[in-house]
């Protein structure tokens, strides 16, 4: 089978442990590399998670580097424990990976992975922009040199989820942001728009536990978790599945039934929109009939029930 | 019967001309003054409207005053002459009023209103909010003096029409606007997201035509101009129903089914969002269960059909 080559940047936390197992187990992904932010936690702390989870999930020999630990315009501030857990993922402890990981930073990884899968490296960013925004310094000709990027971040119509409008990838680094979405690359933006309607339930992690293999195990103990920060969001244990669903998206798991190409910029101001991604979406009252040029795909709603989705993808594990 | 006194601020514009029409045929509605301001044209032109249609409707008893011309941080920069043509109402011609306007400014009026039915006056503001921060600057203890503000403007998820984000009244000064909202009075929001899924169709222009009503005629032809301007946005001859929606929602017209009680701030920053009202819509996942103090009243969904329910107000004139 032909694969597909994919850099995936993360701050691995809990949906994103979710979005890399999904990852994994999806056929056709030649996962060439993985760098860290900061963002849910410390990109350090969110390397070492990723490498192990990675080993969990069979696939040691993934390369790993930690990325930027402070954002463009200010200090890393701690992150999220509050709805990660201390370590970034639940307080589920996983077994070291014996895979060091890179001396390369995360930014270099991705420009020289770049260069060597020119025009066909798939781009997957699911924590903070800060690393791609480092990665289109250190190489002003990335745009080309990548066949496209998909991230989850930010939200064009529905609430903020770290202020009334800016969502918390977008919002840790609005100046990356602002970055990535003007550079001359095929951006598609999975935001709060389609993960928040898309949720992982009670049943969909009891199946998982129910499956006793060492990853679902580990992952539905991290859930637990992450339901009890929803469940007065939602008004049930459930969990927003924002990192696995911009996954699906990259790798055509899921069917987009709206997702309008429109300019999307980012508000890097210190005013009260600081950190929203204004997308452009006035033609929605005509179902953006019109095809428009350039701007970012901003992914609205998908066909399946995500939670299903996943939840089968990750029984395959 | 026992009549509420009402102030209406507008910018007479063709939908203001609907919502002038339906105010004055509701009952129970005193309309004790209506001051102008610069918005869809110049305030002098828009007072001249009102006047005209008060005096068409019957009503040139009522007092009408010419307020700002110039925004709180900028000069009026002609207004929209594509969406309600040149004079403002859709190049239909009305006859002069026999009344003259009146010598005080209309934010002088509203404050001297608001002295003389202490508690009682009811503000409708369906243009920019200029004359209202100004009378706030006149009289402080304004919020105490009148019963409640309704505005038309700002949209908390619906795209804005002026900008992505941004509705007209409150993009046209946002200074203005940001007073407004930061006062303490109880202000009910009627924007975007409720007036642009209220339309007058060309069903509902065709039964106010045939009434045959020296009223009901004008407002018909007004609207074969504003129709035009809508058909590229709705991909038909068809018309948002925005400032007779307010009125509407401020005289209990309607029956809302959706209003939840947030924070509202406007941006007033230069950025790309600069005229947003940024609405904290967070609960929406559990349908805003928890009752909010303090903050704004955010019209976000109606039980009825709008456009019927003018097209049978209008009927009555």
């Amino acid at each position: 089978m032909e694969t597909t080559p994919y850099f995936l940047d993360c701050d691995t936390g809990i949906d994103d442990s979710l979005a890399i197992a999904y990852l994994v187990a999806s056929p056709g992904v030649d996962l060439v590399g993985v760098g860290a932010v900061s963002g849910n936690l410390a990109a350090a702390g969110g390397a070492r998670n990723t490498s192990d989870l990675l080993n969990l999930l069979g696939r040691p020999d993934v390369p790993v580097a930690v990325g930027a630990h402070d954002f463009l315009s200010h200090a890393f501030d701690g992150g999220a424990p509050h709805v990660h857990g201390r370590n970034g993922i639940g307080e589920v402890e996983l077994a070291a990976s014996p895979t060091p990981l890179r001396e390369e930073s995360a930014a270099e990884m991705l420009v020289r992975l770049a260069r060597e899968h020119e025009g066909r490296l798939r781009v997957l960013a699911i924590g903070p922009f800060t690393n791609l925004a480092l990665a289109l310094r250190l190489e002003p000709d990335l745009p080309r040199l990548v066949r496209d990027v998909t991230v989850m971040g930010g939200t064009a119509m529905a609430p903020g989820n770290v202020s009334p409008v800016a969502e918390a990838n977008v919002a840790n680094d609005p100046e990356a942001a602002a970055e990535v979405f003007a550079a001359a690359w095929d951006v598609t933006m999975v935001g709060l728009d389609v993960t928040m309607q898309h949720r992982f339930e009670e049943r969909h992690r009891e199946a998982l536990l129910a499956a006793g293999t060492p990853a679902g195990t580990a992952l539905a103990r991290m859930l637990e978790y992450y339901f009890a920060f929803y469940a007065p969001i939602f008004g049930r244990p459930s969990a927003a599945l924002h990192d696995p669903l911009a996954v699906a998206v990259a790798v055509g798991g899921v069917t987009l039934t709206s997702a309008p190409r429109v300019p999307v910029v980012v508000d890097a101001t210190d005013g009260p929109g600081r950190g929203q991604t204004i997308a452009d979406l006035r033609a929605l009252y005509t179902d953006f009939a019109e095809e428009r040029r350039g701007g970012s795909r901003v992914v609205l709603a998908i066909e399946e029930d995500f939670g299903d989705v996943l939840l089968e993808r990750l029984l395959t594990l």
